[in-house]
């Protein structure tokens, strides 16, 4: 029994990351190669030839006139996944071909659907404009993970750990101490998770980058649109300053920080993270911190969540947590994970 | 199902190995939670926090005042083992705490109990008191072992192996050629072995540390308590020498080697090892040649049974061994751990 | 359930592995004892004591005179397997030996059968002469693949994959291009796959070591039977030359490439490979040519299949291959293996 949801959108990778290279990724246990043709387009297909299963993605199959070529036996393939040449025969059979993926470029990411193709509704894509606007400057990254998503998700929902495992980062006193609110948004498929600091330490992450001195406003609005996209909408600002009426907020400072938790196999997971800010526009210093500082940040999680995949890995069958208030979000995304899991009609585990 | 017995008690570490500091070893495949507070007591708790399952061990989990605080949502815990704060409330919920395992410190060891701790009886943990007596003075170590306890038992009740995994260190031809008896106290749950070697090669472990010369007497006596506790009572003496009738024996050396044979996992073993001699009190020189010796001992069954776990695990289901003689106290030991198996109500494998 | 067959012949070693050392390899998921006597007489015997297991290839088990002495106990061994000695009492058990492996010396292969040793016919061993002929020069070697044996039969009744995964070494487009001819007789259980090239390109392989300039006729004739042995007549001429019709082939250059097809356990497979030529005789640059040219394809092979057993191993199951024309030889050899497994009663996976 499969933890992954089907039918469902993706972050596969960054645009950035697809070329004019094959490009291979393991995307809920199955491997996809992916291109980027000469015309601009990004190309999604099974890395695996139809003929004896040998990964295209592998030397000495290579890319040729934005066909690839099996390295074992040469079968060819287009950028459609339509099989173009055989050895030893001139007829191609009709069955010779790889389905592509439906794919789309959009917010700095390429999404794909892992599942049933015609059930691949592209207006229901998580957006983050601010990855892509000239409004921000945005620095990003992905570390894998050896652990199953679910526990990235529950170390996301609730950032009352910061204060332990982050502690001299990002972690204060104040966000273990503040009580959270928690909406869920069961027709949307959305959890909203906020937690309002009105007077709090500031933490070097944001002392350093925005060079605000003394205690500060700090609010963290999490949105999250299980299974892929977590979004915190993180707001730092003097003590006392709040929105105006109209919504403007010139003396805070805004950075999105964005995740997508897109998982390898059963047990590991593609960890994508990006901040992206309103402030210091464009300024490599900043940039070059907040890279850094954050990447710190997310490793601590990586190592943390690596220990606990081994202990929930080897435990009993039936041991049973212990929820408090500050579980309140990540029960409701396993709520919603599960109606996701619950909709789709079969489900294989992925090695 | 499990190969392990249940309710009993297993040396979980040395005393000395236990300070100020957290220390966390798995136990039957329970991993467990150790340190000692200010007032000198040795605390045992599961090294898992009951809300997320982090390991209490893995930094930054810390010690702070003899409590233990969580390094991934700071849940904080006594040496009681009771929750003391929890992150975001006040209320600490009541199942909030750490279930301490029955623990007790005797001669040189920290025991625990593990199962059903209503079961524990203290006054049936085996006792080895030369290990803590200052009529004798000990060297001990552990050793980690990449195969199942049993293969250990199997090892160390058949000592005609030391004439052929151990020659040149406390193998001599001898201890191969003569026959044992056997002897098992049902009741009290005690195999016992004896082998009688009344004229003998001196072997360089007894030779080096007595100063020996020439042939002597050689005896080994087993008491084996299973499942854990294993002692082999040595008398090395002049040859003709035997004991007078009063129980006195002062033409004897007399070393005294413990073995704690505690399950990490279902295939892999703590194997603690004591040497403890009742002449050349003190002697630095001697001590030094003995652990040394002993622990290339110790080392040369790690490798061998390393090798035959890798041998067992591969083999097909139903293999029969061939016994004789020799194996005749090993195979008692095995009776009496397949009762202790029969006697718990379910088991379940631990990986 | 196993997919290799028993009750068949593997290759086991060359000939010239087997000193009077002892040697240890698994075939078949068999661990197996193989030492020459001082009389020239190769011995197989399972590689672990019938007493407690250990593997009687692990120092500090010997070769004394002609028996193996376990390094656990001392439980001794004639070359026949019978047990002469034991410790600790001077009854040897009627049951105290190790089961002789059927053994055949031939063609400079150690051949023995696994499975049921009164079924073994020493006469149904499919032969190679030429490999310990004096009339051909001969160089081999044998490579480890971390992949179930069948891929390896797949590649080798497949050439078509010289033209791209060996290719500037054996391949040229022709490979590729030219059609096949298969036959298979159902009764001697063999395969044969045709592919004769009248006008194509020399590799370096052949052009180097016959010294041929220019295009070639170059035949691929392969006899495959079933499980172990493969052949490959090769045959390099001038374009436009064939055989006398009494047989007689004095203009062309004879290449007899041999590989014993040896499954270890399931997933891996020992890949014994030999290359004979009837010309440059006895020429040591040739054969290094040779060697080392075959040693680089067999490699690259290997790789290509190591990556194919991870494909295979975590693919769903169910999962189906697209076959064309090259892909009749494969399919024919399936078949006779299948027919091979349908043919013993009971088969148990082997790990």
């Amino acid at each position: 029994m499969s933890s992954i949801p089907r039918n469902q959108w993706y972050v596969a990778a960054y645009s950035s990351e697809i070329g004019q290279d094959l490009f291979s990724r393991t995307i809920c246990g199955e491997p996809i190669l992916f291109w980027r043709t000469r015309s601009g387009q990004v190309t999604a297909v099974p890395d695996r030839c139809v003929h004896r299963r040998f990964p295209l993605s592998q030397a000495p199959s290579r890319l040729v006139d934005d066909q690839v070529v099996c390295g074992y036996h040469g079968f060819t393939y287009g950028a459609d996944g339509k099989c173009v040449f055989v050895p030893g025969q001139s007829r191609i059979p009709r069955t010779a071909r790889l389905l592509p993926y439906p794919l789309v470029e959009q917010d700095s990411f390429v999404w794909v659907f892992i599942g049933d193709a015609a059930k691949a509704d592209v207006s229901s894509i998580p957006r983050a404009p601010y990855l892509a606007s000239p409004a921000y400057t945005t620095v990003a990254g992905m570390e894998p993970l050896q652990a199953r998503f679910s526990l990235l998700v529950d170390n996301l929902l609730d950032l009352s750990h910061e204060t332990y495992l982050h502690g001299g980062y990002i972690g204060t006193p104040e966000v273990a101490e503040t009580p959270i609110t928690t909406e869920v948004d069961d027709d949307a498929g959305i959890v909203y998770v906020s937690r309002h600091m009105d007077d709090a330490e500031c933490p070097p992450f944001y002392a350093k980058s925005t060079g605000l001195q003394g205690r500060i406003s700090r609010w963290q609005d999490i949105e999250y649109t299980p299974p892929c996209l977590y979004k915190l909408h993180s707001r730092i600002a003097p003590v006392g300053s709040v929105p105006n009426p109209d919504g403007s907020d010139p003396d805070a400072f805004h950075v999105e920080v964005v995740y997508a938790i897109t998982p390898e196999t059963e047990h590991s997971t593609h960890d994508f993270w990006s901040v992206a800010r309103d402030f210091a526009l464009g300024d490599e210093e900043v940039s070059k911190f907040l890279a850094e500082n954050n990447r710190t940040v997310v490793l601590q999680d990586v190592e943390a969540l690596n220990v606990l995949e081994g202990v929930v890995s080897a435990e009993p069958a039936g041991y049973q947590e212990l929820s408090i208030n500050i579980d309140t979000g990540g029960l409701a995304a396993r709520r919603l994970l599960q109606r996701q899991l619950a909709q789709q009609p079969t489900s294989a585990a992925i090695s």
